[in-house]
């Protein structure tokens, strides 16, 4: 593929040889003559004089003057990368199968045009859509939906009546649809399940890391909206909200009925609290916790939480405590000293 | 069922209409003309003017004399509800059965009225008991012995030499029984692995989350007694024990050999250090951290933690660190303005 | 065997009968007559006078005079326990076997001295060491090769074109080569998915625990180097690189392109941002939180971390914090008093 097709592809501007031909895209550090690569941080800079990459792809904000590189200048370099990666390494689609070593229930509606590997258990009223490929040991549990372009890898658990859109990943080993987490008490101590009879829903778009757990709701639904993304290990318990384009990051856990908006960011191993609402457009920074509601959007560390930039003043006195506890003592007595 | 009945059910008193017809159970939002629902929150009292819920099932002391539903009156509504939704939600006891695409030992013993599914992989040794419904994808490790009415979730894997009591629920992707975390270490900073040659004991009553991880005793066993819940994704090391009717919450960790009491609460993303004991009825709040032995029961908070109550009042001066700082220092200078 | 054999596995000296026959390992509370226990915290001294062991192994550093036990006395009394338990409890090595109820693709290539258990889905291309042991629901991608002597426990996840060197352990549930978590942002708040070609690599002797999760580089590797060893549900996002013999408590995270280096011990439930160094030898507490380079080894705890002992003296300020905030806005007053 010519530099000037590349170009057109990501709406961007060739700088040099827009004939050179490129099969593939690489780090700067490893990328050969023949391959595309990037720079969106600019302390990668200095890389530009040694790399054998065929072209570079900048931001229109970068100054190429000083450089001699085969460039392509578009408004945001990391984007347009993501979109020649996509282009060069799309997606295996596997051609069309069933395995005579799955087990398909006999009135589970699989479209043609999906593939089922070995080891797949497809229960009884299920719906798989098209296109679809669901990966060894994949359950899907009674009368659940899974709509179109979706790629289900090993081991991941479908529970009974979940809802899944279109272009939907389900990374390895997570479970869709286990029960909540939901006790009445007795006086004696002894916890009463309460019976879990709601669903998952997950819209389009959304991808789901690896060894996640969503947990159906108790009544209802628990529901993670159309282009959300979820990283590894992520709890996710029942009835909660998440709302559309929202990131949560590894381990991270929300607990029973929260509300999460739109395009909000959970950072690694943060913690929302139950029956709590998100405003749109929140960031909470990693190893946080969120224990009452956030209405108007910002940023937000601590456990509990409190404006970002205050935690970070904060965090710079931590490590002085017992200074300032002892300084204080010390004044007292000074003051003490003074008052006689 | 008419109302009389269900308030029978719940040790309840029928104010209205006691003959009439209920089919299940709902949201106050969501029930229908032939459903109850329940309140137990008095902020949803708002919704009993609109609800068209065939009854509400209410405590004693919420005030019902200004509204014409159709109630039942009991100790504790949230208690009544569940057991009415355990009711009409009993669990799909399927019909015994032994897949032929299980891969079940000879020399397992395999109650018949137990049901087996497709894929399901069950070792030398192994004892299954009455009523058992082990999913698709699950492994029973050799000699490893499951009681009566358990159900056991896709992709559970219970290793060998595990002992698990009656009416003990498994959900999908857990682990147990795997290797403690136990290692010597030599002077050139090598780590001897420590063979795990103990096991897991789960009593009855027993629910444990999706994707939890449960490490077998290094020598004798980890324990989990009688009626304790475990939320998803939570991290039991090896030698624990955990006593009567805990509760322990999502993505909570609790290092090796620490002794967890009865009714004692861990909240989310809380975590225990190793060989600490703590005492019978203590709260651990969310994403705190025990570190040492907690010998009378209280709530407690923070990382490490300490009483609640502080915590909470501490809590309110952290985003003022930063300003607490500064009149110190501006303190200490008037002061020495003053000795002048 | 007898105490004089066993002393000369760990490099001990026998004081009492060296002619005994020992036959196994226990704890120094359960030990019968014929068993080899050991102390190596002080506090287990006193079991000394009741145990029934037939041999107690200890450090040279323990005074034995008072004791009329059997001891071996050797130079790290628990390495020496590891020893003598891994020489009595050698792993099962089963017959090498290809079950015919597995999926093994044409083109793998897998040693024949290796065991490959029912339900083990092995993709093409893909390589099996000797000896090698793969369970049941054991998944491994296409192109990915096992060194040899490797166990991988039931339904762990090994995808596409990863590399796992010799003496590997995988416990259950773990997903080596999921995709990493990476995604360029429109304008309009969608996340673009970057397309993760590069795999994991994990190197001779590494251990991990249960339901981990290891993310593949976008592009390259992520590594784990020789003789590290990770605890269960740990996360470890794509690009990063794990120095040899470092540890990894339960439910840590390690984010994007992070380096850490060897012999680093992360505890429990630490994170750590991304694009951070950790230099060698560095350990890092509990639930602390990594934001920053460490350029030189040392203890470090909090989020964001500092000095351990710093934090420490900090950690006994927190609950004080209040009466602290108080106490100043006291003696500010009086300062104005005394002005006047």
């Amino acid at each position: 593929m010519k530099l000037s097709d590349i170009a057109q592809i990501i709406d961007g501007k060739v700088v040099g040889d827009a004939s050179l031909d490129i099969v593939g895209v690489n780090a700067i550090e490893s990328a050969k003559e023949n391959e595309a690569t990037f720079i969106s941080n600019p302390k990668y800079a200095k890389f530009l004089s040694q790399t054998k990459a065929g072209c570079v792809i900048v931001d229109s904000s970068f100054d190429i003057s000083d450089y001699k590189n085969n460039f392509i200048v578009c408004d945001d370099a990391y984007l347009g990368f993501a979109r020649v990666l996509r282009y060069f390494y799309k997606r295996d689609i596997p051609n069309p199968y069933k395995s005579e070593k799955a087990h398909i229930a006999e009135n589970a509606d699989i479209d043609g045009s999906s593939y089922i590997s070995d080891f797949v258990f497809i229960d009884e009223g299920a719906v798989i859509g098209k296109s679809v490929m669901l990966m060894p040991f994949v359950f899907v549990g009674k009368n659940s939906v899974i709509g179109d372009n979706c790629i289900v890898y090993p081991h991941t658990v479908i529970r009974e009546n979940c809802i899944i859109g279109n272009n939907v990943i389900l990374h390895a080993g997570s479970v869709v649809g286990s029960d909540g987490f939901g006790y009445a008490h007795t006086k004696e101590g002894e916890h009463i399940k309460i019976p879990q009879i709601g669903n998952v829903v997950i819209e389009d778009d959304v991808e789901i890391g690896a060894n996640c757990t969503i947990d159906r709701a108790a009544l209802g639904s628990t529901t993670i909206k159309k282009g959300s993304k979820i990283d590894n290990l992520v709890q996710i318990a029942h009835n909660v909200e998440i709302g559309e384009n929202s990131i949560i990051v590894a381990q991270t856990g929300i607990s029973g009925s929260s509300k999460i908006g739109k395009n909000v960011i959970l950072a690694g191993q943060s913690g929302v609290a139950g029956h709590i609402t998100i405003a749109d457009g929140t960031i909470i920074t990693a190893q946080s916790g969120v224990g009452s509601n956030i209405k108007k959007r910002g940023v937000f560390s601590g456990t509990p939480v409190y404006e970002h930039s205050k935690w970070l003043r904060s965090s710079v006195v931590m490590p002085k405590l017992s200074e300032m506890y002892k300084k204080i003592l010390e004044l007292e007595k000074e003051i003490e000293e003074l008052k006689k």
